[in-house]
């Protein structure tokens, strides 16, 4: 399991475009930017309880879509089989071993 | 542009776990297995009209989907990479043309 921030950082990255306008500046200032919450709350005028609360919903909404969709998972198995695919390429492997990893490739869409 | 009947399947592929089960039912029944609507209205015993007012409505959302996340246009160019980096591979080419066609993939994620 990848740290905290960074998984939210990347579940961010996929699913923000099904956030609202809020969800999306407030995660990106606190997750992208590396404001605190007291200091969103000043820049919104609203108590740093709200932030927090949104934020939190925001991070259970981010976790239920990767949930349901995985694109996580599977961006993490396309670069897993992207590396054995490059290290073979660059190792001379057998057109058959390559094959393989394509094939492996195609089967994960 | 795919055919009507073709997209549908493919969105409600990559997007089904975010409908609703009754949704997800109707769409199954109509897209995947040929019902008409008048059949899939017996079936669960509503009018013709309340079946086909929850299908447009799902095909919107599907699109809507769709036009945020891209799941559908990105698993085709990936698709495209693919058959590219198969058809390199197969006829030998040098391994910084297979190389770059790795890249283009990681690029898409």
């Amino acid at each position: 399991m990848l740290d905290k921030t960074l998984r939210m950082n990347y579940l961010f990255d996929f699913y923000q475009s099904l956030l609202t306008p809020k969800q999306r500046k407030y995660m990106s200032l606190y997750y992208l930017d590396d404001f605190s919450l007291g200091e969103i709350a000043e820049e919104f005028e609203v108590s740093r309880q709200a932030v927090y609360d949104n934020i939190k919903r925001t991070e259970a909404m981010l976790e239920e879509y990767e949930e349901k969709l995985s694109l996580l998972v599977r961006f993490e198995e396309r670069q897993q089989i992207l590396n054995h695919l490059r290290t073979a390429i660059q190792s001379n492997a057998a057109p058959e071993e390559i094959i393989e990893h394509i094939q492996s490739l195609e089967k994960l869409d």
